[in-house]
């Protein structure tokens, strides 16, 4: 299909629509957009083959909040943190008895790549206190696991390898996957969540997840959750660029801004959505 | 004049010949090419008024060096050092006894505006073993003081007044201001070094030294050495883009890699300039 | 006197009274202990030569605020930020018109010395935004300029030669020197703040201030502020102890930790003495 | 036994024998100590159950590499690395069809319990590039994996168990773990590095590997590699300490800098056990 490289649904499914010249829905597609306390949200359903196909994504479900002020602006943060855990509720069913594995992918020391690793390392991990000590636990916090297992670059073993290696051990019912995207406009960098209750498939995705992520990998549901923080250069200069630029990946000059504040907003969203009837307040306290 | 943006004298040239629609030179404007040891040189000297307006720069020399392999090749990050400490000593008279300001500009904790602060994290630093040890350094080694002076937006006081107030205290005889570029073509980044004797201007490079940073400002010749890390949006999609994307300025995603690697090869120049004799082998040995 | 190392006029005395095996006062030294909404808070006046020799500090007030659970204690910190703020205008006269310059003294590659650096860090800086921009600013928060002026091994400059050429230059009615401090026993670490209308004696401090950053050095009143974050070795085991570790100064493991947490509070303490009125929800969203 | 907190045999081995007083051997255990190239090398070796129940330590090898000045002194270094590399070879038969899991425990957040992490960043990982593009690799080098894997207190899984699932995935024919280490003497801290081929035994090391990793867990060799980066503050201060002092852990001041040369150090040794041949110039090439 399209050749311009893009990892959220709701693009692809744009530029298709463009791309077959016509304004009525691709067989196989579904969509629906709201605008929920002044925040959009976008549900691309991927219904059969041929949706899966004309837009290059695995079938499922593939919500995109957009906030263009996200970066800045407290508000939206809470209300974007909200919204997060509802989907995420949606997808799963989380209770006090659930254990999540929560994987941060992406390289850490690659400031764009860093988005999976910073939310990990903010996210209230319960697990080992459950195990243990139970009782200094509010009942509604849910079981939750968290690492940061590093890119095949550095580990010399497929990602997906140690996470199900991992799943197989201790036997989380759920596993969220949380990494940084390719968009193909750059408006997107920051701005835009993507949850998708499936996983990740086999070559996509910044980091170098070959093997894909998903339910048939791992044997357990994963959402995946990302954020855009860089775009192909190809995409943002749509016309006569040089072959050699053609893979060149760029992001903007803020980069480390937007990893903090994003890395936060995930975090927390993560954070309402395994811990229930926890506040924003309660997480500043126990992650600092 | 041209309304893409960039800090590198010789963009602004190539583009006012192109906007001139001739292939003859610019009145006001000298240029010459060489390859150094396979390294591209290019001078561009501003001579007249007229030549600083066309191309938007101060009247004085620029020495542009590029090596498109110097992110990952030892051999390219040897030559270019002893190319920056032949054109640095060619700009200026230094001699053992000699003191340098080096000033790192910029933001450390924006990484692509870090290039300055890293720059002077590296340097061989004498000036007070000089002043209170002078025995203990090989005497063909010169003052060297080196500082960091952050942003208006982080200090609330102009970075041209902290180099000022500073020059008039400890008296050098040359300041060496190091910063983050904007270029033109994205292929620049990384690749290419400027070295200027003309300081810099006011509203110039991608720190806000609004005041400048010249002779005229701080009554001590002022060296300009940078390297671009970003370019901006509008220059690299050339068409049709989009007001409000205008001034975002993008960078490439191993923007943490190329800051460690440039900053070492400028650092190692600077060091190589003011210190005569010494090696690489040394320079690792001093600073690690 | 004593050889037992500590910047803390507090431990001074105590030795002091110890040594001399007396209860009584020392002649030229006055102390007095209050605790304020549960906060131990010691004021040592130091008011004659005779004092000042016995101590081995400044004439001048030590104001000593001691809060063993500030690491952890959210109703704490806010209480301690209350009392610096108070302590801070009782020794300077700071109106919306007052221009300060707060120095952040320190290493900040170092983790035990980096507390000046990471304080300046988290100020709210104003001196700009009141020179170009002052409608958008609250009437009652004052000048405020910061910086890091790096230490002598790094920048070959004395530390108070860079803070006096920058207060010739801009001219503030105040200065406040933070830096990282030794005490002698090692319950300091992270829960004790000093807090001294001396500034900066010649070789007092961790870091290299051999010159001295005070009103005779600079012209302007200067407020030390410190936390301890190290001990000597040779302190912590009182006796036999070989004569080559001596000078070893040590601290503990959770460093990281402690200049993370000391630093917020001393920056927002500061916050509040500058800014009048200011909350620290204000703060929070002005600093991020 | 003693109460003093070690993870050192050799100093075990001294405070059992000094307890004893007596100067000849405990009965099952042997030490023999020699100079290499002008380093220290102690091997102690943990016979029977008399021997480890006496020393507080699992029966094993522990060859201990004392250099005081590892910390500046680049020969030293390179001496180091070599004999590291030599015993890490005599524990176990490396060939270039192994494949090896390197560990590096710890938390990367807190500066002396960041040895492992920063180990694993620096060595030459090949497992991947051995599965897909042996014909690259030169025919010496054997398969690395490299794995940061995180403390209990932020994933909230055993340290053990995760290491414990990645092995039954990847199947290694040796793990090397690296930590950090507590000793007893303050000495020691940067200057000594500890290799065992016992593994890390349950509750011992600075961090949290209370299930233990070794043969047993496993079911792999595990050679353990460490370096005291913190000391017991009760060890410190022989005598008089108070009750709620004791279990601070505290480490030098200058922790940062010892973490980076130490990390460096370790890395190289076990690049050059791993990948036969390879020089540290190579290595330099490779790890940058």
């Amino acid at each position: 299909m399209q050749n311009i490289r893009t990892d959220l649904a709701v693009e692809a499914h744009e530029m298709s629509k463009k791309e077959a010249k016509n304004t009525s829905e691709i067989e196989g597609v579904a969509s629906e957009f709201e605008e929920r306390n002044g925040i959009s949200v976008t549900t691309v359903k991927i219904l059969n083959e041929n949706g899966s196909k004309i837009l290059g994504k695995a079938c499922g479900t593939y919500v995109t909040i957009e906030a263009p002020d996200l970066k800045y602006n407290t508000e939206t943060y809470e209300k974007v943190c909200k919204i997060m855990a509802d989907e995420i509720q949606k997808m799963a069913d989380i209770t006090s008895d659930s254990v999540t594995l929560v994987a941060g992918l992406g390289n850490r020391d690659i400031t764009p790549d860093a988005l999976g690793t910073s939310v990990v390392s903010r996210l209230i991990v319960t697990n080992h206190i459950k195990t243990h000590l139970s009782h200094l636990l509010d009942k509604n916090m849910s079981g939750v696991c968290a690492i940061a297992p590093g890119v095949l670059g550095t580990t010399g073993i497929e990602t997906a390898d140690i996470i199900t290696a991992i799943t197989n051990k201790i036997k989380p019912q759920l596993i969220i996957a949380v990494d940084a995207l390719a968009a193909a406009d750059i408006n997107r960098i920051s701005t835009t969540i993507q949850i998708a209750d499936t996983g990740i498939q086999p070559g996509a995705g910044v980091g170098n997840n070959r093997e894909g992520l998903n339910e048939k990998t791992t044997g357990v549901k994963v959402i995946a959750i990302g954020v855009p923080t860089v775009i192909d250069a190809a995409t943002i200069s749509k016309i006569e660029i040089p072959e050699e630029l053609a893979p060149l990946m760029v992001t903007t000059k803020d980069i480390d801004l937007i990893i903090e504040r994003t890395s936060k907003t995930v975090a927390d969203g993560i954070n309402m959505a395994l811990h229930k009837g926890i506040t924003l307040h309660d997480i500043e306290c126990f992650v600092g």
